[in-house]
């Protein structure tokens, strides 16, 4: 949906005494009556088609990643994961390939796997196994959901909770002069790392803890298109260091793929492999690794590593608006702006 | 989906130390670290075609129940309400009637009534609109959401919180001796009060404050049915005063009603039509109205109505299984458990 028309409809939302902060971020923090700490609150929409492939995909690894980018978001926002519920609508004839033959851990499914009208009942207890895989990596309070069978395709809501015990790391609070850093190599999540990533939880918990953090935000639509919303929140701009920015080998590979010969990778739309592994790295979205900013002496003690925290300083905040690219040779050039924009 | 799946998938759940309460109440019940309050939470899935009828309905309504529905949870808990996420999965082509000649309150729409596709903005408004139809009765943080499109039909998925300042009333705290209350006539609700209910927040918190009250949940499935769920996880049985039992004027109606000759509720199935006023108050669903249960003592001072909260006193909790039905005349009966069964 336009982010226009849903930022139109939230500005009607009237104030609530408890909302500290409302809908825009990570996830909203909502203050409990004469208590610390502050709880936190954040939701996604997963729909069959939109979201994941049903036919081409494990059921095991599409709920363990429904649960995962939710556990992100708390990651981006340093709070510690609480609760969540989980609703699903099941399609009553649902069709996914026969998964007796499929190693557990693969995630896509080689076009021609004999696809078949499985149960629902086998379909939820793929689900659940991936629910529990995340909540065994990442503990966290299955406190409830809702279950639905009806003819429309598969979807899932997961809604997660989480407390904050210190400070909240918002969109809002990055400060010219701030180093930008990132936890992970980005780009090329679609060969697999959308759906096998690891919320950054502990390390966000450890580094918040630590170091004096500003602000915070999980990469889930792309470094630039993230990256120029936390500006946008914070009234600022940034320069990307180029050389700097980690890149995973999944962009590499991603770069030289041609899906549509591909024998799994044949539902990736040509154009989206085009483009260099960094273009990749700028743009792909589903890193789910966190970008957070801090004062430029504060990032030199954190990239001292004493944590044994891996993180990368990939740029700094600017006064001027824009998200610009510096490279080594001096070039300094105005991003375009990419990543999912959601439909 | 059947009950059992779900519960059996449920207890593969692990416990997590600051979950009180988990999954099969009308909420789950959760320990911040080291304060009070306690803070519960619920959640609802509602879909097009099993919830709601999108080209017979007006989406205003669709969007107030989905969070009345949810309110009405945090009601039967005794609970204050404190936020909640909206998510929405919206079809890119929605059929829905022209809404501009409807009158604001008109819940269904006439068959034949013209049906074209509107825009998804107006749909999205119009849901809106419901949404905060609800808040400005029930005061609640909209705290965030998730919106999408896509080829499927419309998902709306609501999770809210709430704050326990006393004593949270859950299904399995009924005691045998107990008196049964309602807070609300039953029966009907498919006529409008499903799409109308009112959740008895105010009435609840204060029952609850003043008052000392074992038990608690809504009635969303049908009174005998709830009551069985009630007391199955109480360990006991129940005994209705049937002709005490309050029998809501749309229950009366719809005993008389021919569906299949109205020009408004002809999607009514013509079997569910059928019984008597008293049948439909036993076994409709979506009363929301709130049960509870409380010492027979407490009850006669509940009863005196020094608070101006209407309630009715129903039954009585038994040691023995089952839910029976006692006539004044003094036949007693065992009655089947009639209501929604989720598929």
């Amino acid at each position: 949906m336009e982010l226009e028309l849903v930022s139109h409809l939230c500005s009607r939302f009237p104030d609530h005494p408890q909302m500290k902060l409302g809908p825009g971020d990570d996830a909203a923090i909502l203050e409990l009556a004469g208590s610390r700490p502050e709880i936190v609150v954040s939701t996604d929409l997963l729909t069959e088609g939109v979201d994941f492939l049903l036919a081409r995909m494990n059921p095991r690894k599409i709920g363990r990643k429904a649960l995962a980018a939710n556990l992100s978001d708390l990651a981006a926002m340093a709070a510690k994961p609480l609760a969540c519920v989980i609703s699903v609508a099941l399609p009553k004839r649902p069709v996914f390939p026969n998964l007796s033959d499929l190693p557990a851990d693969e995630i896509f499914l080689r076009k021609g796997r004999k696809a078949h009208g499985n149960s629902l009942p086998e379909l939820m207890e793929l689900l659940c196994e991936g629910f529990l895989d995340a909540v065994s990596e990442i503990p966290i309070a299955i406190a409830g959901g809702d279950t639905n069978s009806w003819d429309g395709p598969l979807v899932l809501s997961v809604t997660v909770l989480g407390e904050v015990a210190g400070k909240p790391l918002c969109r809002h609070e990055a400060k010219p002069g701030d180093a930008i850093l990132v936890t992970g190599p980005l780009g090329g999540s679609i060969l697999r790392h959308q759906f096998e990533c690891m919320p950054r939880t502990a390390e966000m918990l450890r580094l918040n803890e630590v170091f004096h953090l500003h602000s915070g935000m999980d990469i889930s639509d792309g470094l630039t298109l993230d990256l120029s919303r936390l500006c946008h929140r914070s009234r600022c701009g940034a320069e990307l260091f180029l050389d700097e920015i980690p890149i995973s080998d999944d962009a590499r590979e991603l770069s030289e793929l041609k899906p549509e010969k591909s024998k799994i990778y044949d539902w990736i739309p040509a154009g989206f492999a085009s483009g260099s592994p960094l273009d990749h790295a700028l743009g792909d979205g589903e890193d789910f690794e966190v970008l957070f900013t801090t004062e430029w002496e504060e990032s030199e003690k954190i990239l001292q590593n004493t944590l044994g925290i891996p993180v990368w300083r990939i740029g700094r905040i600017t006064e001027a608006e824009g998200i610009y690219g510096l490279q080594e040779n001096g070039t300094r050039q105005l991003l375009p702006i990419r990543g999912f924009e959601h439909s």
